[in-house]
């Protein structure tokens, strides 16, 4: 039986809806997986997150490496049972993190070495350990380790890397255990299409169990990224789910999900929250703002999260002002709402064949909210 | 119609249970209040509270005056509507906290001057103005304005004090609206029985709704304070329920309650779970300790609150360590339901006129905790 199947059920223009079958159930798609770095998405209990709507989590593998450990976790009998999720969970290689929060790296075929960003303690990590700490967790889906290149970086070294990634996937995949979950690979390849090909190519004689798309959303700009997606996704699709890392604003959501992307990640909608940021169809409300010191309505009048079915923006103002800890979960419960909701609602669109018409009003209405 | 009645339902030596009959339904007694200072019980949900076991909450005057204001409050509907609590408020009168938080104190026969601690700001406050405020949040069961000498003061200032509080309960009576909750006295009068007796005369003069004993717990030893909830509970307990105020620890409130005492309030299960302190039957678990790291069992077996049920004191000690907002709001979980649990378990023994067999039992387990 496959690891991951992907089985699509609607079409509308490129968009498409599915299931994604894994070991852990199926997951409706297009997706967005809250991210739970350090085993817990940020003020949430696991059901809260169900109720929102994610049928599947992420977990940062680099950060419960370090803390508290891969072993560790497996011992207490794995991350499901750790911190009370059911669903599927997705685990990212550690990669990412690696090449963003940690000092001192060295980078060579066999992997990186690097210094940890909590004690400064040297770890290293390679293809073959990235899935097993993986498999220590009980990831359903996990990601094979790539090199994340670093802004600016030019061509002949993008095209060095994302030969090395296929070879490290390949390792990757010669090191799962039987009982491993699925495996995802990542294209790369920056903003050069023959890149992203040639990375596509590389990854797909390797038959993993979807594709990825990486390094993007990390300063191009929107319309590069969206050109890059555009010509990268029919490359892959045709080959499992496809995963859009790291993208969690709704405009970009929307459009991507045009595109034919399947699954999303991004802490955007749980960090905004915690900084105040509500998201809203007319775009972020700052709760701050003095202006909604005395009012009475909810962030948004036809929402049905537990935040707006009964609190106002004047509460939700005085317990942030107040550096209340419910501020945090109430603003979290609403932007994840906010999200899932609109997942739910590209889904029906596209099962009724009129995502155009859903992506232009809802673009239409954001924009309004910009003006 | 009164607008608080105390019935009484069942006793076993000196401790008793009933109901608090108030505007806004009944309060099973002997009650502990969670202590919702901000408009909030800190990291929970309103009806998080009530499962735990809460019937009424406490919210405080002196924090809401300041910010959002009690005005602004009132004109959102009040702080039931507010922080989306059905069930009866108890507010202080905020005399507590312009004596202990606020700066540049001025008494005198009309009240206290003060500056607000968070701005400095130049502030006032009269038995008149506590009551109009504590409508304006629309209390159900407000508290009159009294002075807390400060540690140490003597005799003389004692008597003083505890005289101008009677002549300001008073004034708070006659400043009630015909549509304003149920109206506390406090007892005041140090460890002096003498004194305590006499602030009881005056205030039981007065018919007030019923009667507190203040300016416990603020450092006297364990005795003397055990020692003047004896004499001075059979003072005014045939004249409504009798509240203790800020009394939250276990042992404390086991023994309070043995002693007749219906209502208390305190910031203990709440503030301690911030700290990482869990209470249980044999004391307080400290869940940074390290030995917790691997500990794959609740942080007690027998727990039916929602952090035991599915969660390890492994993974609480990880959620702490890592500086998870996620650890709060458990913690926080786990010690109102323990304190909530222990008055079910109270009213209970009561009813079936075994509580000095259950007090015995308690504190023989809590004492097997600290050796």
């Amino acid at each position: 039986m496959a690891r991951l199947r992907y089985q699509q059920t609607a079409r509308s223009g490129r968009a498409r809806a599915g299931l994604l079958h894994t070991r852990r159930g199926a997951v409706r798609t297009p997706a967005f997986m809250p991210v739970g770095t350090q085993a817990t998405v940020k003020t949430l209990m696991p059901e809260e997150v169900a109720q929102a709507g994610a049928d599947m989590i992420l977990a940062n593998t680099y950060h419960l490496s370090l803390r508290p450990g891969a072993e560790e976790v497996a011992a207490l009998g794995g991350l499901h049972r750790f911190m009370a999720w059911d669903g599927p969970i997705l685990t990212d290689s550690g990669g990412f993190q690696v090449f963003s929060l940690a000092a001192n790296r060295k980078l060579d075929e066999s992997g990186v070495s690097f210094r940890s960003h909590l004690d400064g303690s040297a770890m290293s990590l390679g293809p073959e350990r990235a899935v097993q700490a993986q498999e220590l967790l009980g990831s359903d889906v996990m990601m094979v380790l790539d090199e994340c290149p670093p802004p600016g970086a030019d061509r002949a070294y993008i095209a060095t890397a994302l030969a090395r990634d296929a070879r490290w996937a390949a390792r990757a995949l010669a090191a799962r255990s039987e009982g491993g979950g699925a495996l995802m690979g990542i294209v790369q390849g920056g903003v050069y299409h023959d890149l992203r090909r040639r990375s596509a190519e590389l990854l797909l004689e390797l038959e993993l169990d979807g594709y990825a798309l990486g390094g993007l959303s990390v300063g191009e700009p929107k319309e590069i990224m969206m050109e890059v997606i555009e010509r990268t996704v029919p490359l892959v699709s045709g080959a499992g789910p496809v995963y859009l890392m790291g993208v969690g604003d709704p405009a970009d959501l929307v459009r991507a999900v045009g595109l034919g992307v399947d699954m999303f990640d991004c802490v955007l909608p749980t960090r905004t929250a915690r900084t105040g940021a509500l998201l809203t169809a007319r775009g972020r409300m700052n709760i701050k703002n003095a202006r909604y010191k005395d009012d009475p309505r909810p962030v948004e009048p036809d929402c049905q999260c537990p935040t707006c079915r009964r609190f106002s923006r004047a509460y939700l103002r005085h317990l942030y002002m107040a550096g209340e800890l419910l501020a945090y979960r109430l603003n979290t419960l609403h932007n994840l709402h906010f999200v899932l909701g609109l997942m739910e609602r590209l889904r029906q669109a596209i099962a009724q064949d009129r995502y155009e018409e859903f992506a232009r009003g809802f673009l239409a209405e954001l924009e309004l909210g910009q003006q």
